[in-house]
This record gives C-alpha cells, structure tokens and sequence, in this order.
C-alpha cells in the first residue's frame, strides 16, 4: 500500500496492514492527531484497507488517543468516517458537515456575532481553519469576503497566497490581497530578525493591525478569524499561568467594535482543529497543510502540547476549559479589562501609549525615527520601553 | 561504575562515562527529573565519575531538562550540588540548606502560619515531603509532633511507618500513630474497591478527615502538611482547567481554624518537589522513595506531567502560576467560597450537608446505614447522590 506522510511530504510503500488503526500501529502515529484520507474520503480507525491503496496520513497538530470502536454514524447510523471522543460519537460526511455547520450557527447565534446584510471581512491565511470558516460562512448566506495578508514568508507565503485564490476563483468570492512589504515596508523574516519582538508575535501584531485597518478602510461591520477551540484554549491556558487578567478578561469569541476598530468575532471557537481539518478535508478544500517554517518554539505550541496531553487521557478538557471559562469564570475578570484608550500619534489606531505597538514595532524594524511633533525621541530607544500589546492582543499566535 | 535505580529498585553496571551528564544522557534520563547521589550527597551534572564509583539515581516526579553548565555555588562561589533551573542558580549543600530554610521560613511570616509556642502537628507520609517538612520545622525550634496514618496500604504503608518512626527516634520527637482499618474499620484498597469514589480521592478525604481530628482531640493549634509547590500547581492546575471556582478561592497557603476546623499550613509551599527531595537526601532522611502502588492513573500526576512539560522549555511556569495565583488572581475568587457549614449529624464534624463527606464515604464502604433521628434513608441510597467535598478539600492528592 502506497502511504503520503506530510511534513515533510515523502510516500512510503507499507505492507499489508488491514485496517486503519494498524496501520497508525505500524507507524506509531496517534490516531487523534491525524487524518487518515483515501480518495478525498475520510477512514475511520477501524476501515479495512486493500494493498493497492493510496491513502495519505495528514497531521491535524491536535490530540488524543484511540480507545474504542466507534464505526457507526451517532445521527444516521451510517458508516462514520471521523470519531470524536470529546462527543463520544463519530459521524458520516453529511452528518459530520452538519455538526459543524450547528456549532458554527451556536456560535453565532450565542455571540450575536453577524447579522443578515452585514458584510463580514474573513482573514484568509490558506490554511484549513480560515478557508473553512470562509466555506461555512459563504454556505450559511453571509456576505463574506476574504482578505489575504501576504507576510512575506518566501514559498510558504506564495503557497498560502495561492491557496486563497483558489477557494476564492472557485467560489467566485471577492478576494483583498495585501503585501505587508509593499503596504508597510517589512516581511515577518526581517522583522523576526531586526525588531525586538519575537517573530511570532510580530506577526501576529502585525495582522490584528493589519486586519483592522483594511477592515476600517474598505467599510467592512466585522472581521471574522478563524481561532478554533485548541487556538482559544491554549491562549487562555497560557495567560492563565501567567494570571494575566486583562488578556483573560478579552479572551471573548467576540469583542465588540470601538472607536478606530472593528467588530471581531471567532465562529470557529466551539470547534476543535481536527473538526476543522477534517471539515476542510470533506468539502474538497485544497488548504496549505504545511506549517509556518518560523513557527519553531512558538509558545502557543507548548501550550497546545501540554493541553493535548490531557486531552489524550480526560476527552473535553480543552472544551470544558474554554467554554467553561465564557460560561462561569469570564465575570469574575470583567473588571480587569481597564485599559484606557487614545490615538495613536503616528497612525491615529487606538492605542494604550502615545504611539502604538505596530508604529513602534514598524519604526524600529525600519530604523525610523519614531516621534510627535517637537519630540526627539527616536525609535530605538522608544523601543527599550515595555511594549504593551495592542488592545486587541488576547496574546494570541493564531491563523 | 555501579548504578542503582530505582522504581523498581535494581542495579545495573554502566561502563565508563566520566560526568553525570553522559551518564545520564547514556540511560535516557531527563537531569532534571532525579536527583544523582553519591556518598549521601548529591552531583551535579558536571560531576566527574569514577569507574569505582557507586551513584544511586533517584527520581523525584519533577521535569525539567539540563541547559547550561553551572557548577558554581550562588552564593558562596564553593563547589555546588544541586542546579535549580528556576532560580537560575546552583547551590553547594550549606547554601542550599539555607535557602531551603529561608524559603519555609518566608512562607510561614508571609502568611503567619506559626507562633513560637504553639503545638504543631505535622502529617507525617515517611515521603520526602513531609519529613523534611517535620525537620526543618524542628530546626527551626517549633514544637512539632508528628502523626503517622496508617492507610493499610500493604507493605508501602509498613514500611512508610517505619520511617516515620525511625525518624522520631533519631531525633526523640513525639510520634502519633493512628490505623485507619483500626480507628474507622476499612483500609484504603477496600475503600477503592468498595466505595463509589477513586482510590485517590476516598485516601485524600480520609486523611484530611482524621489529621484535623486528631488534631482536635488532641489540642493543637495547626496542623501542618508537607505540600510542595509542585503538589499545588497541579491543584490549581486541575481546578483551574474544570474552573471550580469554590476550590479555587480556597486553595490558599493557610486554611484559618474555623468551628471544628483546625488551622491547616503548607510551609513548602514555595519548594519544588525537587528541592524537598535534595533536602531530604542532604539531610540523610531515610524517606520512602517509591510512589504509592495505587497511584496509577491519579489525575493529579498528570496535571504535573502536563506542567513539568512547560517547565522544560519556561523555568518558573510553576512558581510563577501558583505564586502568581496568590498574589494577583485570588481576590477575584474570594467571592466564590460560599459554603455554609453545619455539623454532621453523625459525627459532629463541619459539613455542607446532612453527612459529612467522610461519614457518607466510610458507611458506603463499610455497608453501614447511615441516618440520623428517625430517618430511614439507608446509606446505599445517600451514596447516590453527589458528595460533596469536605470543605477543607482543595482537590488535592497530595502528601
């Protein structure tokens, strides 16, 4: 049997396996992190396999281990192609892009996160979570468009780049194309290079800014991301170790428009990234499955990793975790959330000091003098200062 | 070179590394989860090795991977004997015993656990914990008594007592031994069996039950548990990722005598499972290595994998989350501990409901009728509702 692994892409040849879980045995792959495909179908751990099949072994970067057998569809007892033992259930196609498309409605409905009419700005990264929301959002009737931020990142970017305009010419959806050296004067290696910031966090500055301003500028009521439920909990786990209230206190699905920004909202949040991958893979949806090549180390990750972990033995840690948190401990933080607001003098975005954090980071990758009128300071030393996130940080590195 | 391990015990001959860290790396072994001891006193990675050399090396269920090279006392620039990681420091056997101290000695006046005078007891486990906890308290010139309970645990609790009460004699301190099966008429493998809740909780319920009894009966002013740093992240941990909002607010260094309560203390609640560990060894405390055979699978051991997992790559995630939790998050939680308290209409002892959780348990198990004045409600019945947790309970399994 031909088998594609991923990351790094390479075909092996194994022999005989009979089903799905074997095979997983064989390679010592945890069945949870995964997606096993054949001819663009998902297989279930228990599905027999033939020796003249080609099936590709797909990492999910999620959790959790097999345990039972669970081969029937929880709703239509058809045969399931994917288990999800959070749900203890598994469930056919039709009935698994159901579940998802309910979730994705729960959400919105929960949330008030989109009305009818208003025109939603997607942040398309090309990867499974984005260009799945983007589908989801299309198929539920919402006037959504993507927008597609090119940071930069050698072939990774152009891949990525590509992908988004693929979805984008096959369902005849408007596509925003954004260059950040061509709009901003830096890519994501350089500023991981030059500025103080570590890279994932100036990237991810980088797009929450970036997102808004295109929002703001092209008219948009919301900015919809595609932030699943192991990207919510591993932020919220790692804001928690480090008891950091004010990120808890807006760690929300939603955060409501202010003044200088837009209303942003995660309709992805109740579902897991192998919900979303395989949601991704069952649509036909031809995502980037490579990783960002800078993600290397990235904190989030550790955080994801340890929550996998538990995930593994204690199915639902990561949901009763996040949601648990929106349901009963998020009023505890409300009035943690004091952050006071003015302009930013530079670029005029609301910000928490006289400049705010993408003009000081901008300045300081350029080599830019940063400064108000009549003032002197230049940016290398402003950069020195404690840099306080962007009001939006939820100290997040997501899609 | 002879090398002895341990759990199980067992000693193999290991040929020619000349430091502990090749030897270590040789056998696969994570520096910072054992200890590596010769001649009663512990090496550090740096250490050369002799092919004549005997080296135990003895896990202490902690995390936490080797990095740089620092073979330097902190304090006294004399050769050291133990890297601590979080601290970015190493300390030689004097200076570590006194920062030991210091930080017993810190928390007990930060949170005025103890007052010269007063009669304390010490819950004494014949682990590493909590008989450097009794150690030091005696060095420190408290009037400690130690109290042993004998879980019935087969040879473990045996041989646990027996350290306990050798370490009473080396030092001619006051020893209270009490015998579960004897005092309450089960022992704790019954208890797993018989009862409705997990071996591990009915344990912890049960010895948080009778230490604050005994306590009573025989007049002290606090009793004192052997809980380290380690032991209470993964409380927090646990509780935090469920949001058990109640179990959050009380889980506090000091727990103040109430009605029928005696104050509780956790004086190593600064150390890390680690340090209580080298203490003990460099102390020369003879304590019981191995784990508790029941302890398979306890929930607790896998909150501390999942933080010893981000301990590795961050030094400090669990001081600064359980330290942190103390000092920024608990006045959000304070609200949150809203038990009432009556007396147990059996045993007189504080509860939320009619029964304390502790007699509920102990009937259940030993088949007993439990009702009060003309009720008929049989003990099998009452064991189907949800029990809640004796109010002195943080969810800890702990010492």
């Amino acid at each position: 049997m031909k088998v594609r692994l991923r990351n790094p892409d390479r075909e092996m040849d194994v022999p005989g396996p009979r089903r799905v879980r074997e095979l997983l045995a064989h390679l010592s792959i945890d069945p949870d992190t995964v997606l096993v495909i054949r001819d663009r179908t998902l297989l279930t751990r228990e599905e027999p396999l033939d020796d003249g099949d080609r099936v590709e072994i797909r990492p999910v970067i999620s959790g959790g281990a097999g345990r039972g057998r669970v081969t029937k569809c929880a709703r239509c007892r058809g045969p399931a192609v994917i288990e999800l033992r959070r749900h203890n259930a598994a469930f056919c196609r039709s009935c698994f892009l159901h579940h998802f498309t309910e979730q994705v409605k729960r959400a919105v409905k929960d949330h008030d996160m989109l009305e009818p009419g208003q025109r939603v700005m997607v942040a398309v990264s090309g990867g499974k979570d984005s260009l799945g929301l983007w589908d989801v959002l299309l198929e539920l009737g919402y006037w959504a468009t993507g927008m597609y931020l090119n940071l930069g990142i050698g072939d990774y970017s152009d891949r990525s780049g590509a992908a988004a305009a693929a979805f984008a010419g096959e369902r005849g959806a408007e596509l925003i194309h954004v260059d950040l050296r061509e709009s901003y004067g830096y890519d994501i290696p350089t500023a991981g290079r030059k500025g103080s910031r570590s890279t994932c966090s100036v990237c991810g500055l980088s797009k929450r800014y970036v997102f808004n301003r295109v929002a703001l500028d092209h008219g948009f009521d919301v900015v919809a991301t595609g932030h699943n439920l192991d990207d919510e909990a591993a932020t919220l786990l790692g804001n928690t170790l480090r008891w950091q209230t004010e990120y808890i206190a807006r760690q929300f699905p939603v955060l409501a428009a202010r003044e200088g920004m837009v209303k942003k909202v995660k309709p992805l949040h109740r579902l897991s990234e192998r919900e979303t991958a395989a949601f991704a893979v069952l649509k036909g949806i031809d995502y980037v499955v490579e990783e960002c090549p800078l993600v290397a180390g990235n904190t989030q990750l550790r955080y994801k990793d340890a929550l996998n972990l538990l995930e593994r033995t204690s199915p639902g840690t990561k949901s009763a975790f996040y949601l648990g948190y929106l349901d009963r401990a998020a009023p505890l933080f409300a009035g943690e959330d004091r952050a006071a607001l003015t302009a930013c003098e530079r670029c005029g975005q609301p910000t928490t000091g006289r400049f705010c954090a993408f003009c000081r980071a901008g300045a300081q990758i350029r080599g830019e003098r940063l400064a108000g009128p009549g003032d002197r300071q230049v940016a290398s030393e402003i950069s020195t200062e404690a840099l306080p996130e962007e009001i939006y940080a939820t100290h997040t590195a997501g899609p």
